[in-house]
């Protein structure tokens, strides 16, 4: 208990902590691991491990997406954790991920220079720890699959994009070429929507935050402009808005009825930007998934929100480093 | 090499078979493991084990689908194999299967008597041999999974209604309650053709061979009382069979995209008497799929016909049995 106050002192910025004998410069007693999820829109991080959670977490609001920005942000990142006792780095990254060299494959329409190569070489040479990098999705749906002590669970996250996770029998489900759980590029609308990955009707092009504004943008609508938050709120009130999110749930709940019907997994967890604002509820969701499904399979369907909340994916980077250290 | 001979002129029908020395009443030597492949149109079953093959192959056509009948198919099919020295017994059954206890569960509607019931009912109780019940499509993709050796393997049939199983590591994959890999059920399109399983719009309802002759029948079609192969043939010539033939295919290449997308397995094969009638054309199917997928998941997309033929429901019933046994 002794050595979590002192950590949380650190935790709080204060590099120096007081137990009852007096000053603490540093404590480097139990190793941590360090988890970075690259996002859309915002770089999070923090340390921790298993057991005891997050010790520490932050997050970067992103002005550019280039190299150059993104190599500053993981310089201050690891300034900052110098003074933790590392064990390792768990990097979460969006993209189509090829194991087990991390390279990141295919288009990547949010970030588009990750293409092609590994979330490692934004980590500085000179730091002599190990790296493991899985999809940001597969991250969180391991950090919510021992969150709800679930020992198969598919993580959906409504950001940007669309991100989706397989853990089956306790473990990250990457397929036989690591391009698993694309759910989000799956085709659900023929001849729809064209999407940031170059298909048409993905269900990334409408249930996404950004499908739905590349949607109201289409159709020239005020709204485009505006901050989720808002065009949620004004939901009720406007048509053209209620016309697209609607669409988007709609979409949503068809491709999480089909995944069920193939996985037929312990639990969906549903995460992310999106759901987080209550751009969809779950509640509905779950209630237009069971109307969906076959007999027996609506018996036996559970779908949460992510326990972990905006922090899975941190979380997830932890655990799949502990998980290869230990 | 000379018990396999032997063993041929069995597979003949011979009761009696000679070497060298002189005539051979019975042989025994091998073990082997009897394959029943419950079919809405036929009930299939064979005698071998995964080394040497099938040994033999018989197809019983139903008349009715009925308990009595299935019963007496069953004491025939036992009759006949008394003369071979059988390890167990492996049964293929459609519909959803939970697992261990080897209950047909929901609707069937295919074989309606078999819901509520386990297929080990069916063998005479007399018979003291392991039982081992999976999912029809489950074990064709095991066996076919054993015939590609793949190690990860997405089975789709294509007969009366749309089966489909996944092996993954080996291992046929049941989901968290036994109700995975129901491909046929997912929602393709929305609010459209009615399914036998109660639900609108399903794979099932497009692709099958049974959504297809409901189809032709809703319009009042000459050819809903035709024969499959005449349907295949007058298809070039006849514009409501093609309409309806090519979004069977269609409707099946988005469902096998979004397979693929999600699983991203080794391979994936295509069986069942559609496919071997050539309803669908699997080059067709191969550049169709490829054109859906994200990049990365088209470089390592593979497509195969069921090696196996129609016999490969009665190899996986065997595989499954030989596994459990050894």
């Amino acid at each position: 208990m002794l050595s979590w106050m002192i950590i949380s002192g650190l935790v709080n910025g204060e590099k120096e902590s007081y137990c009852k004998y007096g000053k603490i410069k540093e404590v480097r007693m139990i190793q941590r691991y360090l988890g970075i999820d690259i996002g859309a829109s915002s770089i999070k991080y923090g340390i921790g491990d298993s057991k005891q959670g997050l010790q520490y977490f932050a997050s970067i609001r992103l002005q550019s997406k280039d190299r150059a920005t993104f190599s500053r942000i993981f310089e201050d990142i690891f300034a900052e954790a110098a003074d933790w006792d590392l064990a390792g780095i768990g990097i979460g990254s969006p993209g189509t991920i090829s194991q087990p060299e991390a390279i990141i494959r295919g288009v990547n329409p949010n970030i588009p220079f990750l293409s092609g190569m590994s979330p490692k070489e934004l980590v500085p040479a000179e730091l002599d720890l190990p790296i493991f990098v899985d999809n940001d999705a597969n991250l969180m749906t391991l950090a919510e699959a021992e969150y709800y002590k679930a020992e198969s669970c598919m993580g959906v996250t409504v950001g940007s994009g669309i991100g989706s996770g397989m853990v089956l029998d306790g473990q990250i489900y990457h397929g036989s070429h690591g391009y698993a759980a694309e759910l989000g590029h799956c085709n659900m609308v023929p001849g729809g929507e064209s999407c940031s990955c170059g298909q048409h009707g993905c269900l990334e092009a409408y249930s996404s935050v950004d499908g739905i504004y590349r949607r109201l943008r289409a159709q020239g609508s005020l709204y485009a402009n505006r901050l989720l938050p808002e065009l949620i709120e004004r939901r009720s009130d406007v048509n053209e808005l209620d016309k697209i999110i609607s669409e988007g749930e709609e979409v949503l709940i068809r491709a999480l009825a089909n995944l069920v019907i193939v996985m037929d997994p312990e639990l969906i967890v549903l995460g992310g930007g999106g759901m987080e604002l209550g751009l969809y509820n779950i509640n509905r969701i779950r209630e237009a998934v069971g109307h969906l499904l076959p007999q027996a399979h609506r018996e036996t369907f559970r779908c949460e929100l992510a326990g972990y909340g905006n922090r899975s994916g941190v979380m997830g980077g932890i655990i799949l480093c502990e998980r290869n250290l230990i």
